[in-house]
């Protein structure tokens, strides 16, 4: 066990369940609610580290399963671990890359051992284990660290989540044994979206004791009244004084639902990926800078917001870039959507410790258009089915 | 005619007739021999105008053919002209598009009152002349601007490069005439690879009095002793006291040939363009960063280079990045082909102050592996069929 005290909760909501804390870690303290950009392959996608931090990000994610494959624990272990590879001296969280396992590579076979599947790269074949999976986390250094846990698809086919459940109850216990806790490790809870197994998950994964807990297995193509009536329940039973991570949410008014519903730590790639397709975040809502609309558009994309895009171009410039495909581009629309985010999650912050916070949900939510639901809706289905989470129609 | 003096030689080579000098503009000075990144599409492809500040570049070059298809004149004279909208406050040279005229557009009829052309983005025609190129730069608000002139494909047919030439000098003479005075008009010297043209090139172009002389039409398919050859030629008939600049050329070994047979500036998107390929300069010659060699180097990729790159990632992490096709691995590849340039004319500069620019010369090819003669020709000539300069095989 953490010798250390890893988070204490420094301001309550009282209208909802949303909360301010504080994770300690030997890399720095980090203020929650927090949003942690996914830097999957060890780089956030077209960032400097020296950017991250100008956006005011303070914690970032990365993947285990994408590390290990390339360029192998080897080399980053040699190179001072994945801080000093990628040059980022702030806390890392890794995922163990279960997910990642379950989706995008080929499965060939799930055991109680671990799991046997063909590299989504060169289609090489590799066992992977929960003790393995600890091991790796450690060498890589970083900060908190999660264990491998079966991610099923999306089903209403209750055995199926059971004893994926099961299974990856039986893995936390062996990634807890397999740990010297000199890094903090979540547990994650599984149970698809039937609340008895929820319920059952959170009762095994706190009993075993862990330094923070990860609701796992959500926002993978339920629609959201689901996915939040299953956090609700879930966190209503989750210890007060640990952090609480939901993960791959990102979107806006998620990270607000979620905040409201008691979570601390989100993670997605969403704000990363979208920002590369061209759709940025206002405060009206998200638009597409490939519109001619923006063609001749002299003011910022945002007028008012600070960030280093909105603060030296025009619409017009980044509309130009978008349409020349200029790698600047990315870049530019990145660093506004998580400065977008970063500026949401201070403002959150703030209006939790001025007791305001359901008025700024209010607020934020009448102007900020959100996706239609539906539209949503297949368009997760429709990527979660390329990276194979749900089966081809 | 421009009022103000716009370029002054500083120091000369006693050994060579390698300079340095000074070039005054309305948005500074810039200290040559020096070297203009290609910013065909109003962005250096992957940075920002911070980013080429700090690897010391102090003037840039931009395309009116490529501006003038996107976004259109219009929309950069509406930002603030082209360094409003790009976000660049220093000196900008901006070139006609001759050259992409008459090798990326489908060209649909040549005559002495300018050229129709169907673009290489939509098929759409259009007509651009000397007065309408000079007008569009003007609008643009470059800082130095540059006349139409007909590019021909490399041959040996002596009355097809004599008629291009023909034409060339009577649009420089209405591209003078229908200029206002408030930008830096260069001449562009042409004659394809026959010294006769030259030489009477030269004689036209001088004598029509421009603030700087361009050498065109080379380094597009013949082999270098010609290429130098010709420079030598034209050089010995240019005034001593206007800049001279060699269009389209940016190897390191070129830069210091070109430097000591007189020229003062030089433009080319191969710095750039090897760099997103993986190939970096180093004191021992380009490498690919893609090579297997690199997986586990945690020295930077030149140690001792003062670069972004070198100063803050292992060669191992840019290796990865390329393998995993990472967009930052773009961006810092071509921080560091561009601070190698940038270091390079400021030694270049340094050594022609000391006295000892030969022996810096010498001292740099005995390190600098160049690329073998035939293979940098084939691969030119390949490039040249691909944008259409040279036929296809």
């Amino acid at each position: 066990m953490n010798p250390t005290e890893h988070f204490r909760v420094v301001k309550s909501c009282l209208g909802t369940k949303a909360r301010v804390g504080e994770i300690i870690t030997a890399r720095g303290k980090v203020t929650t609610p927090v949003f942690l950009p996914v830097a999957s392959q060890g780089t956030v996608k077209t960032l400097t580290p020296e950017e991250l931090k100008d956006i005011g990000i303070t914690i970032i994610m990365s993947n285990t399963y994408h590390l290990y494959l390339r360029p192998g624990i080897d080399i980053i272990e040699r190179s001072g671990g994945l801080h000093g590879y990628m040059a980022w001296n702030k806390p890392i969280l890794t995922d163990s890359g279960g997910y990642q396992i379950f989706s995008l590579a080929s499965l060939r076979r799930v055991s109680d051992e671990g799991v046997v599947f063909r590299s989504h790269i060169d289609g090489s074949e590799h066992l992977l284990t929960p003790e393995l999976i600890i091991q790796f986390q450690e060498r890589l250094g970083s900060d908190i660290i999660m264990p491998l846990d079966e991610c099923c698809p999306y089903t209403d086919d209750k055995s199926l989540v059971c004893q994926a459940m099961e299974r990856t109850h039986s893995w936390a216990k062996r990634c807890l044994n397999h740990h010297h806790g000199r890094q903090f490790l979540y547990g994650i809870i599984q149970g698809g979206v039937f609340p008895e197994l929820r319920c059952q998950s959170v009762e095994v994964i706190t009993s075993l004791g862990f330094s923070g807990y990860a609701i796992g297995g959500l926002s993978v193509g339920e629609v959201k009244e689901i996915t939040w009536a299953i956090v609700a329940e879930t966190v209503t039973l989750l210890p007060e004084d640990k952090p609480r991570y939901f993960m791959g949410l990102g979107a806006p008014e998620d990270i607000l639902t979620g905040v409201a519903l008691g979570i601390d730590l989100f993670d997605s790639a969403l704000p990363t990926r979208v920002a590369r397709n061209g759709a940025l975040f206002t405060s009206t809502g998200r638009h597409s800078i490939r519109n001619a609309a923006y063609k001749s558009r002299e003011e910022a994309i945002e007028p008012g917001c600070d960030c280093y895009t909105c603060r030296t171009f025009s619409a017009a410039y980044l509309h130009h870039l978008f349409r020349t495909e200029e790698l600047l581009a990315y870049r530019l629309a990145t660093i506004h959507n998580l400065r977008f985010i970063s500026r949401l999650v201070r403002k959150i912050r703030d209006s939790i410790h001025q007791g305001t916070f359901s008025s700024f949900q209010k607020e934020f939510l009448t102007s900020y258009q959100t996706t239609d639901e539906e539209v949503r809706l297949s368009q997760k289905q429709k990527w979660l089915r390329r990276v194979k989470v749900l089966p081809e129609l």
